[in-house]
C-alpha cells in the first residue's frame, strides 16, 4: 500500500472516530436528560445538542471529508481497500451525500418547526385539541416533501422517507405487506372478539415493589444474554435503549408497581435492542459501521425477544421462575398456561403503545394509510380525525372517543417522523422469517426457550444480524440470513397459528 | 462602538460559549461515569474525555483566540470595554496564558503518568504497599516543579501550585495560617481528649432506610435554598457536586442506612457547593465567569452550610425536625442538646474524610508540611511514611498502624494535585470571617438557623460571594465582603469558643 493511501485511510478512520464521539456525546446528553437532569437544565442541554449536531454536520460535509472520500473511492475502484474500509466508505459516502443534500436553512427551519410542533402537540394532547396542532402537520408534510426532493428528486417523496427508515422499502412493498396483514389479522381479531377474551387475571395486577421488579429486570437481561458489566439500567417515563459505545449500552424501564408484566416485557424488548448493539463486530468500534443498521432491523431484535421468545408457550416456565424469584407470593398457584394466556390477551384497544402482539400491526397500518394519503395529496391534516375514526372502526372495530385517544396519541408526527411507523410493523414481521431460518438451521427454538439457555438463538442472530452492524442494509441481511427476500407470509402464518391455537379457533 | 469591535466582542462571547459547551460535556460525562455508566464503558468515556480536553485546549490557545485577545486588550486599554467583557477578558487571558505555558508533550506525559499513578495508588492502598507507589510521587513532584517553571519561573514551584488552587496564596501565607491553627487547635484537642468524649449515641446509628434518607436530603437542600427544579440528586460511591449550566446543578450522596447523619451533613456540604454555582450572576452564563472562582472559596461555601450553620446549636431544632419527618422512631426522645453533642464529637482519628470540624485542619496541616518538604527538597517519597507517623503523633496524638490508614488514604497525590489540600482548610477558615461580617451587617445568624429561614444568610452570600463567579479572585472577594484581608484569628477564635463551650473547658 502506498504511503499516501495509508495516510488517507488513517485520516478516514480518525474522521469516523470524531464522528463517533459526537454521536456518543449526544447519546449521553439525551440519556442524562431522560433519566436525571433537572427540569431547568433543558435549555443548556439544547444548546450543547445543537452545537454537537452542527459539529457532526460540519465533519461529515467538510471539503476535507469530500476530498478524502473522492481519493478513497478511487483507491476502492482500483481494488486497493480491504473489505471493512470499503464498507465504511460506502456507508460514509451515503451519510455524506444525504447530509449535504438538504440546504442548511431548510434543515434549520425544519428543526425550529418540529421543536415548536412538539411543544404544541404535547399541549394539544393534554387539551384534546387537534385544531391547534393541525396546521403543523400540513407544514411538516410540505417541508418533508421538499426535503425528499433534495434527497432524491426522481422518487415519490413518501418512498424517499420510507427508504430512509428502512433501506430498500417503498410504498409498493409496504402496500403488499399490509394487504397480507389486513387479510390475516383483521378477520382473526374479529373472530377472537366474537369468541370472547378472558379478563385480566388478578396475578397480573399484583403489587410487586420497584426493587423486586428491578431484580426481575436484571435476571431477564442476563437470561437474554446481555453482558451486564457493559449494561446500565435506569428508570424513565418512556422506556428506550441505546448503544453508546463498545462496552456501554443503556436499557431503561418504567416501573408500575401493580403491573410487573409490563416491566418484564418492556425489559425483554429494550434488552433486544441493547444486545444487538452489544454484539456488533468489535472491529467496527468507533467507525460508521459500529451500530445497528436500521429502524426495522432494530425493532426486529427487540420484538424477537419480547414476542417470539418472551410470549412463547415454551418460555413461560423461565418467565414464571424469574417473576417468582423476586415476588413469590404474587404468582402463587399460577400455572404456565395461566401466564401464557395472560401475556397473550388479543384485545383491540385504542392506544398503540398498549397493543398486544396480534393487534399491534393494525395500529401501524392505520397510521401508514393516513401518511400515504397526506403525501399523495389525497388528504390534509384537517381530514385526519375523520380518517382516524373510520380506520379505527375498520381495523379495530372501535369508536374513537376523542383525539387524545386517537390521532394525538403519538409524538412521531410532531417530530417530523413520517415513514417511521411502518418500520415497527416490519420489524415485528422479520422475526417470523428468522424463526423459520433458525429451525431450518436445526436450532431447537422451543428447547432453548424452555431451558432458558438461549445461546443457540443468540449464535444465529449474532452470526446473521448483529455482527454486521451497518455494513449491510436490511434487504441484504434478510436475503443472506433467511435465504430469500422478506416475505410477509411467515409473519401472517405465525400469527394465525399462534392465536388460533390460543383461542381454540 | 465600532463595527469591528462589536464583531470582536461577539466572536469572543461565541468562543466562551464553545468553551462552556466543552466543560459542560466533560461534566456530564464525569457525572454519568460516577453515577450510572457500566464498568466496561470507561474506555469509551476516556476517549471522549480526551477529545474534549484537546478541543478545549485548542479553542483556548488557537492563533485566532490569541489575536482576539490582543485586539480586545487594546480596546480595553482604550476604555472601550464594558465591565463584564473586561472581566471576561482578564480571566480568559489568564486561562489562555496558563494553558499555553506548559508544552503539550509535558502535559501529555503528565496525564499518562498520573493515570498510571492513580491505578497503582488504588492497588497500593488496598495492599497497604507504599513501596509500589513511592516512585510515582517523586516523578510527579519532579514534573510539577518543571511545570511550575513554565507557569512562572520567577516563583518558588510550590508557591506556583498553591496559587493555582487559591489565587493570592503562597507558602508564607499558609505557614502563618497553619501556625495559628496549630497553636489553637492542638492544645484544644488534647484538652478535650483528656476531658473525655462521650460515646456515639445509639440514635446516630439507628436504621434509616435509603428512601427516608433521600427524603431528608431533599428537605435539607430545599431548606438551604437550592432551586430544586434546577437540582438533580444522585447516589454515588464518593459524593461530589457540580454546576453544569444555568438551571442545572448536581448533588450526590452516599447513603449508609445506619448513619443517617453522615448523609445529612454530606448533603449540607454538597448543597453549599451547588447553591454557589446556582447563584452566579445569570449575566455570566456561558462565559468564563459563570462558575465558582476557586477551590478555597468553593470549600468555604460547602463548609459554611455544613459546619457554621449545620453544626450550630441554633440549627439543631431544624435538623431534628427534618430527620424526624422521615424517620420519627429513630429520633424518639432525642433532644437538641443530644443532637448538638452527637454531631460535634471532637475525636482524633486517622482518616481525614471522617474527621470532625475541629480536628479536620490538623489532617490538612500534616499533608501541607509534607508537600512543603517534598517541594523544598527536604524530603523525598521514601521519607513520607516516617513523616506521616511523626506528624500524626504530634498533631493528632495517634499511632499510624499502616500506610493504608496513613499516607495512602487520599487519592490527591496520585492525581498530581499537590497544593490542593491547603485550600480545604482555608475554605473552612473563611467561614468564620463571613460570620463576623454577617453579624456586623446586622444579620441575626442564630435566629436564621433556629427558624430555618436562611434568606438573610443567603442574601449576604449571594451579594458578597456567589454572584461574582470568577469575576473576582479570592483575596478581592474576602477583602470586599469582610472589610479586610483573610485573618485566621476569626477561625481560631470560633473553634476555641465553640469547642470550649461544648466540652465545658
Amino acid at each position: 500500500m502506498s504511503d499516501a493511501l495509508t495516510e488517507q485511510i488513517s485520516a478516514f478512520k480518525n474522521l469516523q472516530r470524531q464522528l463517533w464521539c459526537k454521536r456518543y456525546l449526544m447519546s449521553v446528553l439525551e440519556f442524562d436528560g431522560e433519566t436525571v437532569a433537572p427540569e431547568k437544565g433543558a435549555a443548556a442541554r439544547g444548546e450543547a445538542m445543537g452545537a454537537l449536531a452542527e459539529e457532526r454536520h460540519a465533519l461529515t460535509t467538510s471539503t476535507d471529508a469530500a476530498e478524502l472520500v473522492a481519493e478513497l473511492t478511487d483507491a476502492g475502484s482500483a481494488g486497493k481497500l480491504d473489505t471493512q474500509t470499503a464498507a465504511e466508505l460506502r456507508v460514509f459516502t451515503r451519510d455524506q451525500r444525504e447530509a449535504s443534500a438538504i440546504p442548511l436553512e431548510e434543515e434549520g427551519a425544519f428543526t425550529r418547526l418540529t421543536t415548536e410542533a412538539n411543544a404544541v402537540w404535547l399541549k394539544a394532547k393534554h387539551a384534546n385539541d387537534w385544531a391547534s396542532f393541525e396546521p403543523y402537520v400540513d407544514r411538516i408534510v410540505e417541508s418533508l416533501k421538499r426535503q425528499a426532493g433534495y434527497l432524491d428528486s426522481t422518487r415519490d417523496p413518501y418512498d424517499v422517507w420510507l427508504d430512509q427508515y428502512e433501506r430498500g422499502m417503498d410504498a409498493a412493498a409496504y402496500d403488499a405487506f399490509f394487504t397480507q396483514v389486513r387479510e390475516t389479522v383483521v378477520p382473526l381479531v374479529r373472530e377472537i372478539a366474537a369468541h370472547g377474551i378472558e379478563p385480566v387475571p388478578a396475578f397480573a395486577r399484583a403489587l410487586v415493589p420497584a426493587d423486586a421488579q428491578l431484580a426481575q429486570a436484571r435476571d431477564l437481561l442476563a437470561l437474554e444474554g446481555l453482558d451486564m458489566a457493559g449494561t446500565a439500567l435506569s428508570q424513565v417515563e418512556h422506556p428506550f435503549s441505546d448503544g453508546f459505545a463498545p462496552g456501554d449500552v443503556r436499557v431503561t424501564t418504567h416501573i408500575y408497581e401493580t403491573d410487573a408484566l409490563s416491566n418484564a416485557f418492556s425489559i425483554l424488548h429494550e434488552g433486544g435492542h441493547a444486545i444487538y448493539e452489544q454484539n456488533v463486530d468489535p472491529a467496527y468500534a468507533y467507525t460508521v459501521l459500529g451500530e445497528g443498521t436500521s429502524m426495522g432491523i432494530h425493532e426486529s431484535q427487540s420484538r424477537f425477544f419480547e414476542n417470539y421468545i418472551g410470549r412463547s408457550r415454551a418460555f413461560m416456565g423461565q418467565l414464571l421462575r424469574i417473576m417468582r424469584a423476586h415476588a413469590s407470593e404474587a404468582y402463587a398457584g399460577v400455572t404456565e398456561d395461566d401466564l401464557y394466556r395472560a401475556v397473550n390477551r388479543a384485545e383491540c384497544g385504542l392506544i398503540r403503545m398498549e397493543a398486544d402482539e396480534l393487534t399491534y400491526p393494525l395500529h401501524i397500518m392505520l397510521r401508514y394509510d393516513i401518511e400515504r394519503m397526506l403525501f399523495a395529496g389525497e388528504a390534509t391534516a384537517k381530514d385526519i380525525p375523520a380518517l382516524w375514526a373510520k380506520l379505527t372502526r375498520d381495523y379495530l372495530g372501535l369508536e374513537v372517543p376523542d383525539d387524545a385517544h386517537g390521532c394525538l396519541q403519538d409524538t412521531h408526527w410532531s417530530g417530523g417522523s413520517f415513514g417511521y411507523f411502518p418500520s415497527y410493523a416490519l420489524g415485528s414481521a422479520y422475526g417470523a422469517q428468522y424463526l423459520a431460518a433458525m429451525r431450518a438451521a436445526g436450532i431447537d427454538f422451543e428447547g432453548a426457550c424452555a431451558s432458558g439457555d438461549l445461546a443457540p438463538v443468540r449464535a444465529w442472530l449474532r452470526e446473521n444480524i448483529w455482527r454486521h452492524g451497518r455494513a449491510m442494509d436490511a434487504p441484504e441481511l434478510i436475503e443472506r440470513s433467511c435465504g430469500g427476500a422478506f416475505d410477509a407470509s411467515f409473519y401472517c402464518d405465525y400469527l394465525a397459528r399462534k392465536f388460533s391455537g390460543l383461542y381454540g379457533l
